[in-house]
């Protein structure tokens, strides 16, 4: 049997999860890539940072519109591992992110396909396409095994 | 007739608000306050910083979490001049904001009272009391005239 792969952004995003992991930090991780190359990296740093903003998402999604002098991130792809939260939701939405690609869904805190669906309100500006389950197994495992250790 | 006065902090966050315009940014203005003394102000400044996260309540709340050393701002306030967004609410709701009062209501782009409702949500973790209204003439003044100068 071939597994089908993941495709390297997500990839990377998963270690960069682990990297989270190894700090203490939630294991979550995300990647900016524009045409088909990654702008930005970040995995969660709340605690690191004393932030409570530094999800994975907000942390590369700001260092994405740093590295390229714009507050819009237009024809940009986000990859996080897990599906996002209503504060990275709505900052994936403030930065024109084309394509969101996320691994594990989360019934707990997610806000794409549960609670506030922020890209399926009316008021929403700029909506994503929106790809889930990409490396879910992965994600999903790492998240177990860090709130298991954490018990 | 006595104009019932404005609290001091959300005169301060108004005051935010018309520095952000004088710089091309969005009129809103934030401050945190604890024990009765603000802790950390903000305002727009998604164009200056080139960062799409970067509002008010946001900005206000990353500097009040590093002035503090602690990525929760357990039994702080929030006085912002305008309606949460998504993501600002949730940002609100990951600082553990133990008040958060607001000026004018935003059908286009709130998501307190309108749209996502982030804090009706039963997965939401952390709920704030929440007061609107306070300031609600000034602040939408402030919004008009921005908006229609840039028209």
């Amino acid at each position: 049997m071939t597994r089908w792969p993941l495709p390297e952004p997500m990839r990377r995003a998963l270690e960069l999860a682990q990297v989270a992991a190894a700090a203490g930090e939630v294991p979550v991780g995300a990647v900016v890539v524009k045409d088909g190359v990654i702008v930005a990296e970040g995995h969660n740093l709340t605690r690191t940072d004393n932030d409570p903003t530094a999800h994975a998402e907000v942390v590369a999604i700001r260092r994405a519109a740093a590295a390229l002098g714009d507050e819009r991130l237009t024809g940009c792809d986000l990859y996080v591992t897990l599906e996002p939260c209503a504060m990275c939701a709505g900052a994936i939405s403030h930065a024109r992110i084309g394509r969101l690609y996320y691994g594990a869904s989360d019934p707990k805190g997610g806000a794409v396909e549960f609670g506030a669906r922020v890209f399926a309100q009316a008021q929403c500006l700029h909506v994503p396409e929106v790809y889930s389950g990409i490396g879910e197994g992965e994600a999903g495992e790492l998240l177990r095994g860090f709130f298991v250790e954490r018990r």
